[in-house]
């Protein structure tokens, strides 16, 4: 049986979802319960792809075969994951299923603090604490939509052969001192977001002016593009099949 | 010279407000930093009242009396202190102004998810995770505010004289599955917003009738009220002079 599991996770104390040895990571936790559950056969999870370090999830999504009544798959895994792991919901998926390959559609939430700094938040919401050009940074995110090379928001050593992705929406909006900047796309190269967001802050400083995000995509070299924003307010929110 | 610092905290890793020996709590840390920025001479800290282990604070208030220029308090303090306290403002009050006996209003909020248990709020918002009756609860807010003897409602072991206290506004609001209690009043008795919350949960879950909380506050008596809430989802927001 392949089983398909949406689950969320709190990245603070995580190395990054991707199993490291010596590490504790999502992957490892996944599969050590999964594996206790499967009467210590070892169980594999394909996750949809990783996320950093301290980068949160909200609805990830990942596959594993296994033997187990579906039904009650949730309650047994979620008894013995620890609290900063849940899941949220199974099911059943063809045997052919990749939670990877199948993926359309990926949402990620970036959240920003541009009031005083928050104690209760410092961990989930990137702690900025000064003003930013909102508008700026609005009409910056209307070039990154649509289908670019985004090799200039990739991680510098990515060997990648298609840096080509579909942004299909990518909107800021504003709760009181609360920024969230929202991202979906047919994919993400590894540090994509946090690469944008980082530029996307140097405009709202006015070290850059939206318009250069034309520039800086038609380089396809990270050099042009700005800092890679911190990973404590990234979210994984969704992933549709 | 005496300052007022209005400053924020993160519950999670105190053993509470109050100084208590070989622990981890807001006050040694506030002391220490004072202390060292007084050159080493003890500053002591009164503040508007304790919160318990794993409340957090958005704007606790204390005052203290050393010399120091009022304009730089902040900066300096903020840099000694731990990344989980944050002082937001200092100034310069009388001599004889107090942070307890001054108080003229106090407002606390409570967190509450009703939705799918999320891991990155598990500190920060009381993961009940299942369905309540809340337009009851509202109903018994209501019997909740004004002038009452809130004994019922208090620490069990507490021998105050008078547990008359005033409760000028008590509210309910929801935004998607977070459900937020907000009780503004004269001063609070030790648990008295957590046993309030306790027993607005059980009449959330028709364990009890919103008008209960009048025969409650009749008895004066801590027997008859609801469980104690639990205390990450409370927050000290506002203190009022």
């Amino acid at each position: 049986m392949r089983y398909l599991i949406e689950f969320s996770y709190d990245g603070s104390n995580f190395y990054g979802y991707q199993k490291q040895k010596d590490k504790r990571t999502v992957q490892q936790c996944l599969e050590a319960s999964l594996t206790t559950l499967n009467r210590e056969n070892k169980v594999l999870v394909s996750a949809s792809g990783r996320t950093d370090a301290k980068v949160h999830a909200l609805g990830q999504c990942a596959h594993f075969d296994m033997k187990y009544e579906v039904k009650d798959l949730k309650k047994a895994l979620n008894s013995l994951l620890p609290e900063d792991i849940h899941i949220i919901n199974v099911k059943e998926v063809q045997d052919n299923f990749h939670a990877r390959f199948n993926v359309t559609k990926k949402e990620y939430h970036y959240k920003i603090n541009i009031g005083e700094y928050n104690p209760t938040e410092r961990n989930y919401v990137y702690q900025y604490n000064k003003d930013l050009d909102l508008e700026s940074m609005k009409k910056a995110l209307v070039y990154l939509e649509g289908e670019h090379n985004f090799k200039s928001f990739a991680k510098t050593d990515d060997n990648k052969e298609n840096f080509i992705r579909t942004i299909y929406e990518a909107e800021l909006s504003k709760d009181n001192n609360l920024v969230t900047i929202r991202f979906i796309g047919n994919g993400f190269l590894r540090y994509m977001v946090r690469n944008m967001v980082g530029t996307l802050i140097e405009i709202g400083e006015h070290k850059r002016t939206p318009e250069e995000i034309l520039e800086i995509l038609k380089k396809e070299n990270r050099i042009y593009a700005g800092k890679t924003a911190k990973p404590e307010g990234l979210y994984l929110v969704k992933v549709t099949y």
